[in-house]
């Protein structure tokens, strides 16, 4: 169950009014990499943990926060939009060319659905939704969606501080680039418990039928572009970050498989076909015996 | 420019149909970390690459390689889909229990659109689309979502790894799952790299604004949920990963900022307003001088 | 089975083109409330009517109604974007501010994709999706939907009005918003009707399960935020508008469930899981006996 | 800023798995009317809200104990799930046809993508998305799809409540029926409340353009389906819920427009079109006189 | 403006009940090709055409129709769910086999959302979407459209037709696949007649820029995949459809094109980069003379 | 599998940066009718070919070109964007019209999300979808869809050939004016050698069930508006394309159906209903025998 405290996480005062800034901030809320993703995304993954303690804890912890964020998000360009040049027309807009390029740098929903406050989409328009969030269970391989999620967040957040002079928007972003720094060492540092508890012990991949795949092709780079110098790198030398794999670089790759080809078409689909690859196989399934079958078999005296 | 060849990169023989897993298979074709994601994404990554070299072109040898995959999938799920029962009508289905349980499971979509092969969806037939990729421009924060996307593609060829008996399958899936562990070192390694050179020397955020960020709110975890563990972990203590940001716990923390508030509305959108914060803002930019205003100003002899 | 007239319900007469409201009023396209959604959701409203009768042919006069009104704002989108400066360059645009303002300003589908026409999305250029209607054949619950969206597409219709100076395009608006008045009369009456003629009694909730539900859990407004003056509203004193449910207010409210908690995960799904809460519990409905076993009993001599 | 605590708001214990059900409800967590749509609806209307006090104390109130019920339907998910057959092959599963028909319904991304929790989509797994809430800034008209809300969110859980014998989803469900029925009365109180207040006077219409509109068609159904008893209703006849309009029934209606039709086209644009509407418009905004003309005129002295 | 009649324009009178198939014709309702496809296609179309006439007046006739195609399919569907056993519970239903089948086979959401009728979503759920539709002003190109919507949407139909033996169902789909073989005569008919009336003469491509496009680039095959037969068919020999051009074989084709590279990056967008490409170029338009500069030249005694 | 050579197909060298039009040109990636459909398009259509030959081995050719489209275009972007003014603040931008413009006409996401390079989306920023392309296995159907995807596409690059001054974009864009030209040459040939091959002998539909329709309603026009010259064109008239039906006008159609209704409705869920089409059908499976009677039948030695 969750409480809510009226007062911000962190000020969120703009100098002055911005509603061209108001619609590149809506990346930060409903983007693929905005607040909202990763609230719901650690939110996700705490309900899904399977070990009470240390990582659900901090998992809950963290995701609370992040729902914080998006309300500063949302305060900031509800205030963004104050006194926006909303509903003038065209025509007038067109007469002051300063309104005329904030008109065209607007987004229109903000105004006409939300009536002057956010809405829950990104800098185009395009609202945000629940497949942009990942809680798979394996801790291991989430904590590695959450480096990356908050490393592209950072990046986004850096570049939004370039495109603003007001100063009360740059002191919350310096706040949130601060946030996004710590949230990547927090999760580079979850990485590193899992392993030193032995939980996920390889760095790699979660710890998943490393015997049963094909380990021969677990350690070569396929040259399939032409560049020249993709041998060259880390990846294609010497022993790989989890310390065992061998890596290595296929100069002239051959295809490994047969041709690749579709099988006849079941006529009733109408796929076209010639007949050159013989006749269609007939329903698999219900060629089997079925359980009435089986039932009879297993029920009849002379069957064994 | 692309070339193709029509051998498969590796087999793909299934032992026999089973139109039930391949509808399971979709999620390795069209889901959110399915091989179209990380084709898209690779082929972007390499097209807007501004390094000509090395990690370009190794970047454009992985992203050629991953259409392959999606080639190997699809073939897959139409091998698997021989035979189906997909013209079956309801009432000759429910006469046979497997054929019934059979129908229940496929995709119907498989067979009314695509005629009995594959479709560009996930396991539930939703589309892939364009937001499940990315490709920021900064390689740092995109190897790290290449690591993930591969992390979170090999678990779930684990998972589908148990869902299946049959042996062809079984045999292209450890394929899959030994790329996905080279892919996750290499751009493991790939990181390394970036470093080791001095393109992106720190491991943790991109190399962007660290010396305008709050750094005091750079290093707590905010312990927001009563959970009481999650001060044990690493994330807690200590130097973060990145070497350097002390880290801490901030046990019972107080909000920094002010009370969350929209301001006035604009009377012309609605708002519903009781006229308690004062009067709104008139438009801002529309009380700005406007260009005619400074060209006038710039023209007035009076004005030095 | 349905018939067209060339006749528009109304008249649609633009003074001049205006392509920067023509993008503007996508919003009553395609947009959440736009005519369309009002128009596929009465029309699947009034085919999944049960009742033969007033409900069914009111429901199919309204939304055929509103056919046309998708008609009139698709055509009076067409004659905003005459002579629109679509096909300038940006060079040219540039040179003078007015088109340069105009050209930011417009939805670039509008030209590219319709030929100076509508396309069937909003004015962000999102597409108008069958999520957006709602005809749960419930017609209390449904009647209750219908009021909100007249209501948000009249606040709308309200805020583009102010928008333009166009009076065409604010003749066409003022019979929009006079429909758009009706309509939400309408549907309250339809509200008043149903319960009148007893068909679904309360005025509250649909008549559904009101004896199973934990009533004690259904009158009182849980305190979860801590601004101050949520008790001072009708919401927490007397008795509720549905004439019974007494109204009030839980101060300082307790959860009333365990914690929360994800059961042990199936190891063969890779959830990350370190054994704490036991082990997993075996696929529950593989041990239960099935139908052979049911079967088998059920033939058993010995089974009484 | 937010809190959490682990405790779950009620109970949420279900006697034994059924993955089944955990894919009906999905609904109820990602479905265009689910927990996920009324918290984060209810959340931007309180962020969005422009009066301090006792409605926006309110929402926040509610927003903030309907995160909590995303976090209750998501546990159950998490447990309903426990031991299912979500391994089994194929062969395996059709030959038990409980399990069988249980694979065939269960949502296969409970098991590939999130290991066994829920995800944040619907029954048939299509993601949540941010066009699903509305927040107008308008209280009434929020109010109105609040109402709407509750009242489907309602309907669906009844309905699901008849579709599981177990006694604790059962039990969990009547405290969700008790919870949409106070809120229920909750919005509808508040709109009486807006208009005692005499925030919002008019109970029909947000109170916008009454003044505008062309209130002569503001009161009448237009009779367009030839259904014979769409005149016997409450919205025929007498005075309007509002109180003042006048109801009545436009038996014969004639359209009041002219005939439909497109402008010729813009000849860059490759709409087909004869010449039959004489030539096209030339760029309107073009044809203008721009800044540069008006910067001009107004500095000519031979312009007064 | 539109009327409605009640009686449909064919019989859609199922023999019994059979919800499996219901959820399979939601893919004539709302998929890619359904229904709903061509209702709105051929609206929009006619709504943006410019030429009053044989063209424009056909066209609101088949589209008229088309929206009591999905007043059919809606009806049926909702017949077909009669009856169906959509709240039993999984325990229930998994003691009968035929019912546990049919369970796993339906659309949850025809019970839980829409109470036992149709969805505006195809055969997976996934909602149907404004982007399915194309109208582009340019008959020639939409009727090109309009003939292969009807060819998908046929071969559905015929696929959709052996997997019923229902014979009111087969009934209502004989009229639905003559209506189709009809449609596709209509739109090849219209065709010809669009280049018999000479208003767009070309077969081929609309008519559109042909003096302008690289002509040598017009008519060879580029054989880029190793397979060897792709220059024995029509398309690589003689004359083409169009009657003029060229039809060849590119049997080793070379690129034409340079590098593939993208520029030196902005350093605030924080791309990672290494200098190798030169410097950045500084923002372009900023740089050049702006309205300003323009003004003040325009105004200077000393430029001619 | 496939291959890469870092050399276009086809130079892309733009004479300098416009970033408004770099926006417009993600039509041609990821709209519905971009580079990105024909690829996936013609690659799921190869994939999915029955047939081994000229017509899969022409389909990965072309196919296997369009990959190489989505590089030049994407290519293309990131050069239009270098330099662009994307981190400019309101307030400079505002200082300057020419960059007030330009800024208004970008998208924002091109900066943000991607660093100044080309996103997978259209020109109004909403994602490319799997839903876009149709591979149904039919060939027909097929080749009819890929000449109505060239034939937009080519439409929409002559639209947006007018809106560049620039020489080297309009140098690329003639490249794929011509190549659109032969696509569309190519699959009308395509099409012509399936009947010539006797493979898909009619010209109309795919040929299926030809012989099942009810053929009295494939050849006439329903005339359901009022317009009064849909009777002029070739499709009322004579024998159809297909070169046997007649082809006719149904002056005055009256509906065959009956009246439109929905059954008697399930109680538990919850649609309203006064019982005046008598009791509800109890669960029509549920009713059946099931496979326990069945079995217990065929047991049964008084059953015959």
């Amino acid at each position: 169950m969750f409480r809510h405290t009226d007062h911000l996480q962190f000020d969120v005062k703009p100098e002055k009014p911005d509603p061209v800034y108001a619609r590149k901030l809506q990346e930060l809320i409903g983007g693929a990499y905005g607040e909202m993703t990763v609230t719901m995304q650690y939110l996700f993954q705490g309900w899904n943990c399977r070990m009470p303690g240390k990582y659900k804890d901090m998992i809950m912890d963290v995701a609370t926060e992040e729902i914080g964020h998006v309300e500063m998000i949302a305060t900031m360009v509800a205030r963004l939009l104050e006194g926006a040049p909303a509903t003038e027309s065209t025509k007038n807009a067109a007469a002051d060319p300063v309104v005329a390029a904030v008109l065209g740098g607007m987004d229109p929903q903000q105004a006409i659905v939300s009536g002057g406050g956010p809405t829950l989409s990104d800098s185009n328009g395009v609202p945000w939704n629940g497949r942009f969030i990942v809680a798979s269970g394996n801790l291991l391989a989430d904590f590695r969606a959450n480096v990356a999620a908050e490393a592209q967040g950072r990046v986004q957040t850096a570049r939004l501080y370039h495109m603003t002079d007001d100063p009360g928007v740059k002191d919350m972003l310096r706040f949130n680039l601060a946030r996004d720094t710590y949230h990547q060492n927090l999760w580079l540092a979850a990485i590193e418990e899992l392993q030193a508890d032995g939980i996920e012990p390889s760095p790699i991949a979660p710890n998943a039928l490393f015997d049963e795949e094909h380990s021969e092709h677990a350690s070569s780079l396929w040259h399939l572009s032409d560049g020249a110098a993709s041998d060259q790198g880390r990846w294609a030398h010497g022993t790989g970050p989890d310390g065992t794999t061998p890596m290595s670089f296929l100069a002239d790759p051959v295809p490994l498989g047969d041709v690749a080809s579709a099988p006849p078409p079941d006529p009733k689909l109408y796929a076209t076909y010639d007949g050159s690859q013989g006749k269609p196989r007939s329903a698999a399934m219900g060629t089997e015996k079925g359980l009435v079958g089986k039932v009879k078999d297993a029920l009849d005296p002379d069957n064994p």
